[in-house]
């Protein structure tokens, strides 16, 4: 076991302390890493008050990890010392069922292993990216190019991944219209996505405030949706709907806006019960879907892509002092667009 | 104009009298029918009882319509007197939106005309198939093969095709496994033809009362759902869910049997809100879809593929004077599986 400097929680709720954590030796195929920048998601504040489930205390978040590889285990292949990787939301996956065969280890059957706050199928609780190293299995690790800003690419291993899978399965391309609710840390990485995949980008936000942003980020039209007519003008108007608001909407309201065939995928989930009425899905063969990330090939996939289109997310770089001030900031939506965590400066006590 | 006998219900919620309706002449592309058979569907029951919006009294039922050619007007050139067809759901619709031009005039952006209980293009009210003819443009007319039963193949209009463009569409076949929520007019439908596109097909209905029927109809497995059991043994069974039923059902109980990328379709839609959780939607990736009759293309292919694979509608035929009490019949789920109206016994007093 080896120990590092890590940000914990100490109880559900509680303020972040500087502490460590012990990492496992590493095994035949297990890849070492030094983190260089940690990504703050809002899935980090609901685990750390515990808001979704029992949580592990203490509890390291982090699941958008941009590294180093400082050492690698005997049989590793894929990757050497030096190497720029990543790290997303899961580090382990049974390997064997229909999904892991699919190469979509995110719905794994029998349950893949989240970066922090899970348990390992050794049993061993798992801790996350707001820390110097980590250690994954080389499978669950995916290669940062080159060309990419490493602390603007932490989150594309969460944020850029969930908008980019439904994209793609949906198949956004050219021709197709999308809309993305909200323009936060998903919503503005599915802009610029849609944007580069061709497809004609409408942003939906609750005010106008945020236009600007928006459009430059790659948006075609932005409209605000506390406007009751934008609900009437844009009627029928897309075939995909990207809802990365985690709070309960209108769904009919939503669904109305979607052509024949058209799907409005969710990405976050209230934890209230969401209402809806299936006349809404009648007329015009209309879907509302989920999406939880994506697998590992195609993370990889992502980040070859956001590379050769010159695509990262929108960050403001902070210090391992700042954690507590930045959840504060993203509860009230006060972040253009993610906050990513310099680890650097853990070490600078 | 001409006069027609028909069976009315004169006033919301009434008994059905005797009475006729005018047909309008022949115009260049009409067809005008002789009714043989016409199925009772349950929306004729939420229609005659004005439980879907306004009605217009007197209501004449009936969209499940098989008759005889008796005339064409001018420019007709699909059919010809003595042809055996079939009218279904809609009578026109605009034939120039999107919807129209993909052959889904079902879900035309005008509006298609319903065939009883709307308004024409022209304002005319329209009147359904409880009478002894009709009048239909002969686009909106589809061909019934020479093999299949008359009487038994009118409830392959509505009900038929109901099930038949949803299986289709999600593309029920080999290796899919599909579960039907119901067995009764669609379900039976739903059952018959999903196991002649080589489904594996699994009946759910609320208890094995029509096990026996299920399995003989084409089903390879029949679950209970009022036991709870069931819901745990058939977890991540099925890529797709037909569902029959209009009543509320528990959806996340139902979504949780999905597979990955699995889509539960709802045929009908209760008048009250649904009500279901995110989560069961994001985890598998999962839809909740509806699905709305068929287009006329598609239901002159429903047609041929059940001549072809010898699928039609189980049914009690009845007379024209026990409308009344098929309905409470068919209120009570006392229907083995469809009613149809022998439009013969509309002369015989």
């Amino acid at each position: 076991m080896a120990t590092t400097a890590a940000l914990v929680v100490p109880a559900a709720g509680a303020k972040f302390e500087r502490s460590t954590v012990e990492r496992r030796e590493l095994r035949e195929r297990d890849v070492l890493i030094d983190i260089k920048y940690a990504g703050i998601c809002h899935s980090d504040i609901h685990q750390a008050k515990e808001e979704w489930g029992r949580g592990t205390y203490p509890l390291v978040p982090g699941h958008e990890i941009a590294g180093v590889v400082a050492a690698v285990g005997p049989a590793v292949t894929k990757y050497a010392v030096g190497d720029r990787v990543g790290v997303g939301c899961f580090v382990d996956s049974c390997g064997e069922c229909e999904a892991c065969e699919a190469d979509e280890e995110q719905y794994c059957l029998k349950g893949a292993v989240p970066t922090y706050n899970g348990k390992g199928y050794d049993g061993e609780t798992t801790y996350g990216g707001y820390s110097q190293s980590v250690v994954v299995t080389e499978h669950f690790v995916v290669r940062i190019p080159e060309s990419l800003p490493f602390d603007a690419a932490a989150p594309l291993l969460c944020a850029g991944i969930t908008v980019y899978s439904p994209l793609r399965h949906w198949n956004a391309g050219p021709g197709t219209k999308v809309a993305v609710v909200g323009l936060g840390g998903l919503g503005h990485m599915a802009v610029k996505i849609a944007h580069a995949l061709g497809a004609e980008v409408t942003v939906l936000s609750q005010t106008l405030s945020k236009e600007s942003d928006g459009l430059r980020l790659g948006a075609d039209h932005y409209y605000a949706t506390g406007d009751k007519a934008t609900f009437k003008t844009l009627r029928r108007s897309f075939d995909l709907i990207i809802n990365t608001v985690s709070a309960n909407l209108p769904l009919d309201a939503y669904l109305g806006l979607l052509r024949l065939n058209g799907t409005m995928v969710n990405l976050g989930a209230p934890p209230q019960a969401s209402s809806f009425s299936v006349f809404s899905l009648l007329g015009g063969r209309r879907s509302l879907a989920g999406s939880s990330v994506g697998g590992i090939r195609e993370t990889q996939e992502m980040l070859d892509f956001c590379a050769e289109h010159g695509i990262a997310s929108e960050i403001e770089l902070i210090g391992a002092d700042e954690v507590d001030e930045a959840y504060e900031r993203v509860l009230r939506s006060d972040v253009r667009y993610r906050f990513v965590i310099d680890i650097a400066t853990l070490a600078q006590e």
